[in-house]
């Protein structure tokens, strides 16, 4: 890629999704300029512009053609600067299937599962998808196993996909335990996987992007605390 | 890939999801096995082991190895007889991750609107998934003349990742069109989509592995009686 590349990203701070494509470009070292959205105020002309069918971040936005959706800029950040950094997808196709399989099990199930468990009023709904929530624990522990042949990352000696896929939620993770004293990463469970979560988020190249979980903490309380105010006055 | 290649394919007559692999796997010319699974009865040892996850069709096992979901069983095939048929994914990163952009959009946004149309119970709710798939089918005629360039496929002069994805639910409307003359390729709301749809299906390669529009309406039409007759005694 020449000199001459421009670089966009949108997103918004505390968004997992957002951190997916920021961890990417800095693993292919890609200088990009960033711009912050305010989803609760109005998003930008370049948002609407960039994706008008979901209209959401994250959007990179390379010489002028956006790219969305958060492991679709992964790939494709992957396959423009492929000849810089490391491979962030595996090399052996039945590799990168296995990666793709896991990271659309993260993003389909487990964390929809999470969501459903921290938005739903009804106790048994919480119940129910807590337990599913910590039955995918037991799947991603698993899959670590079998993906990471005793190395630290899913992709082997560096980060790759599915490390990004689900390294992304561990800021949630860590902000929910901190907020609610939720201890999904329990050690007598899912060792191999708590001891790549230490390592994913002291990882340079993570450390860098993701964003400080006392500030997420906060962030998601506020936003529980508005949720439960507009409900009680409904 | 060599001659003693080994190539399983667990799937449904019926589903539109394994569809996707026959069409890749013919275009390809790779010699499969082909398994039928009773998903009403009991699901094969063989489903259940390889995929223990989500148990569903289609599988692909390729010397043993099984590699799960359509779209990502496709891209499986496309990387791994690379220098056999025609590629299915463009070879411009910019061009893949759009057609990986429209066929998340197909599964994850338009064809669950469609579902829910035909099973919701309320004419309301019925409604609004019929605009949601109308509207969704105009985002998807724009998609197509960008994609295509004049040309008769949204990959191109040959079918590709989009065409595979999309095509494998005209089955569907076609047999719901029969069904319950539900005309959703309009000719005059998505004239580029209508004549993309008869190209598609009378393709020698996908006439081979397409199943029976007849049979497929027949079959949605008892599906349905034996639903709505559940539900009455319920």
């Amino acid at each position: 890629m020449g000199e001459r590349d421009q670089v966009k990203l949108l997103g918004v701070w505390y968004s997992p999704y957002a951190i997916r494509p920021k961890i990417a470009l800095r693993l292919k070292s890609v200088y990009y300029d960033y711009f912050e959205e305010d989803l609760f105020g109005s998003k930008s002309e370049l948002l609407l512009k960039s994706n008008p069918i979901h209209k959401k971040v994250p959007v990179l936005i390379h010489n002028n053609k956006p790219v969305s959706e958060s492991l679709n800029i992964v790939e494709y950040i992957d396959e423009t600067w492929n000849s810089s950094g490391p491979s962030i997808l595996p090399s052996h196709p039945h590799n990168r299937a296995l990666a793709r399989f896991w990271s659309a099990y993260v993003d389909n199930k487990w964390f929809p599962a999470l969501r459903a468990a921290a938005t739903t009023k009804s106790e048994d709904g919480k119940k129910i998808s807590m337990e599913e929530v910590e039955e995918g624990l037991l799947h991603l522990e698993e899959a670590f196993i079998a993906l990471s042949q005793g190395k630290p990352f899913f992709g082997g000696e560096t980060i790759g996909f599915m490390d990004i896929c689900l390294g992304s939620f561990l800021v949630v993770l860590k902000a929910r335990e901190q907020l609610k004293g939720e201890k999904l990463l329990n050690e007598s469970n899912i060792p191999s996987l708590c001891r790549w979560a230490k390592e994913f988020l002291s990882d340079e190249t993570v450390k860098n992007v993701v964003p400080d979980i006392d500030k997420v903490a906060e962030f998601l309380g506020e936003l529980e605390a508005k949720a439960e105010s507009a409900s009680s006055r409904s």
